[in-house]
């Protein structure tokens, strides 16, 4: 049943139909409450896609992100989902899985109408802002959230990843550490260098030297990342403690060191930044950084929902940073 | 930039600039060539709606799940993306959160053309199944994954949970296990039922008696599942131990143990179904029954596809079952 049948069915034009749907002021209510009886009786249903056309709106969001099966982006996505369901509106899921070029025809894709609005996590390989810049100039309503494009003029939404980083090292450096090694995934991330940042400031204040053999940037080849964390911790010189500035580099490290018959805390600390609800219960239980990410989530949905409503008057912050939470547990013991 | 602007600065009628971008056969190639350059000149994108309008096509299909934090879905959804993105489909991700007012109502949202086809897994509170035989009726394609509903007609994948239950029941049984308890979140659910089979078969074969009380029906509330985990686990005549259907269920058994201070896997064994990453990683590394999240949700995202596509002779198998794996670890070690 479309509008046309059902036009027919009613002996009226479709353009009155139509009005009489949108409760326009045009149409008698006598004729309004025919049509609704009628549309109701026939069991017609708005077709979403001819009423996006009409308001142009598609009441559609798409959020963009590098991986899902990571708990930090999976309770984000809840946090958007619940804003997003308040609102009436319909979440597009598209993942980059790290890829810039996939991240890049994502964003093309999303340029002509689809989604009224977009919510993004940087890949850790994009280095080209261009098609985040593309968005800006159509005026799209776009919010970073967590890895966020510092270049971009768009709201973002992040935790303290400088303060974070600093709370992390001075944890190791109190339980005794002064070998400290940081791993991360990218040296594009604009939070993988704020957390290093904070790592390199925390090691100054405490006179602690600066290595670059202790700065491991791994990849997303678990393979190679497992091999030159191996390779670093075979050393004589190995630190006595390890900063993994993303969840996985910790569970690998985990692993190396079960390999390697290191015990941890007793030969090596080690702390994460983790969502993970079975951190208190790994061998031994990892001390985490832990993000608000259900917060995260909700934080830029709603600002989302602000740049596409657009009411007069409405601050909308340049910068949103929720407060991570250091959760001591055994892998740092003293 | 919208199509009457792009007729007018060619001097040519909407319907010819429109037949042009599709390439109809009415339009001669010099035609074509101009509208193409013009279109590229101006950036001109064509209007996923009004496309999707003419073509009754929305390029969408629609995901429905319990949950989103549990990396059995996680793996699930990244299996459909990439069948989705090399069928050049986008996709919307809806959450129930096991409730089933919430998942009626997203199945209502659904039925008007905005998707063109929707994989589901059910709410484990999901009884009636008026609102998916809708579905069927105004011949929406269908396909459940995991969490099927069996009674409605329409393909479904799984894993081999009742092979399953017995796989796991057995593995106990060979550890010595006498007294084994089976922990789920729902009677509804036919793959809860299908593994409780597995698990009462195996008992039976064996000549284990079958108690009432070993088999607990948890729910979404944490706190109470923690409450009478720890009630089953205080009595006299324990169990020695422990099937969880349910990957949460399992976590939940490990602190209710460290709490009453029983050793894993000394004083209780414990098997679980499991797409953890860290299962190797727990205090004890836990034994799981594994299932192909990854490729249970390509199969399905497969199939769906074939149901909107409908090409002629195309073999839709109504049920495709595909075989989880039993990782041993320390959890039941003898």
């Amino acid at each position: 049943m479309n509008l046309k049948e059902l036009a027919k069915e009613l002996n009226l034009s479709i353009s009155a139909v139509s009005k009489a749907l949108r409760d326009s002021h045009e149409i008698s209510s006598a004729t309004k409450l025919a049509v609704l009886a009628k549309a109701k009786e026939l069991n017609y249903q708005v077709n979403p896609f001819a009423s996006s056309l009409r308001k142009q709106k598609s009441k559609t969001i798409a959020v963009v992100l590098p991986e899902i099966d990571n708990l930090f982006f999976a309770l984000a996505i809840n946090g958007i989902e619940s804003i997003a369901q308040e609102k009436g509106y319909h979440v597009l899921i598209y993942l980059t899985h790290e890829d810039s070029q996939k991240e890049i025809s994502i964003t093309q894709l999303l340029q002509n109408g689809r989604v009224d609005g977009i919510m993004m996590s940087l890949s850790s390989q994009t280095l080209d802002l261009k098609h985040l810049q593309e968005l800006k100039d159509k005026e799209i309503p776009l919010v970073f959230f967590d890895r966020v494009a510092d270049k971009i003029d768009a709201p973002k939404v992040t935790t303290d990843d400088y303060q974070s980083g600093i709370k992390a090292t001075e944890h190791l450096i109190e339980k005794g550490c002064d070998k400290i090694a940081f791993l991360s995934i990218s040296n594009n991330l604009s939070i993988s260098n704020k957390r290093k940042n904070g790592y390199i400031d925390s090691l100054l204040k405490h006179q602690i030297k600066i290595k670059e053999e202790y700065m491991l940037l791994c990849s997303q080849d678990d393979v190679k990342n497992k091999s030159i964390i191996t390779k670093m911790l075979k050393k004589k010189n190995r630190p006595n403690g390890i900063f993994a500035s993303v969840e996985k580099l910790a569970l690998i490290s985990y692993e190396v060191c079960n390999e390697l018959n290191l015990k941890i805390p007793e030969d090596i600390k080690v702390i994460g930044f983790s969502n993970l609800y079975t951190a208190g219960l790994l061998n031994p239980s990892l001390t985490t950084i832990t993000q608000p990410a259900y917060n995260i989530g909700k934080e830029a949905a709603n600002i989302l929902f602000k740049l596409i409503e657009k009411r007069g008057n409405q601050i909308i912050p340049e910068q949103s940073v929720l407060n991570s939470i250091l959760v001591e547990r055994n892998s740092s013991r003293n």
